[in-house]
């Protein structure tokens, strides 16, 4: 099968600097965060709004990619899982899934929160979450 | 930025075969479909089990790349949305995100649904849907 080619439409700038810092998902004590959007990019934003609910997509750059089991949240004395079992970044492609909400906007920067992925991660969708989702 | 690019873990095989026939949404009468994750991928869904909801990540192949704003729902009336404000396929990274309950397991196929991308849609990523999403 051939490969896609994903281009970062922005990039995410955290207080959180270190992997082993961050929480494992957002709702577990993450702070808030803001999704710079790149200016060739920044028409895609039209319409968003502050306390919209969004699903951003990220690229988690730090991660293993050769991954295919592991134990779930780190813990040595669960039983090995299946990746596509778990929310491991460590997964043959390290997309970040973080369901936000949209606290400020200046331009085509947005404020949102909370997010648990670290400074510096490129972003690569925003899309607005259904409801459930 | 440099680019990211994806490895697909496998394909979907549904029976709705044109862009035009496809709900918008997965709720929106969509039928099941399944899910054939490649060898090389298939220990990674160690664990996964009927009954459990996931969130399928696709890769949108049909879509249209250098799309920023559209109508929404394709509705010409609607006012020019950015494209991050909608769920449509035409977007600079034509991700998917698809809530599906799985229905059946042989092997390395997954029966889930309901799910409203096409036929011979590339899988990049799946993950369990934490609760609310």
């Amino acid at each position: 099968m051939p490969d896609y080619v994903l281009t970062p439409i922005g990039v995410l700038r955290s207080p959180l600097t270190r992997r082993a810092d961050a929480p494992r998902q957002g709702r577990e004590g993450a702070p808030d965060a803001w999704l710079e959007v790149a200016e060739l990019f920044a028409a895609g934003l039209a319409g968003l709004a502050v306390g919209d609910v969004l699903i951003v997509i990220t690229w988690l750059h730090q991660a293993q990619r050769d991954t295919l089991q592991t134990h779930p949240r780190n813990d040595q004395t669960a039983p090995l899982a299946g990746i596509f079992a778990t929310r491991s970044p460590d997964r043959p492609n390290p997309l970040g899934l973080h369901r936000v909400t949209v606290r400020e906007i200046e331009g085509r920067r947005l404020k949102v929160g909370p997010i648990e992925a670290i400074d510096g991660t490129p972003i690569v969708d925003i899309k607005p979450a259904l409801a459930g989702e």
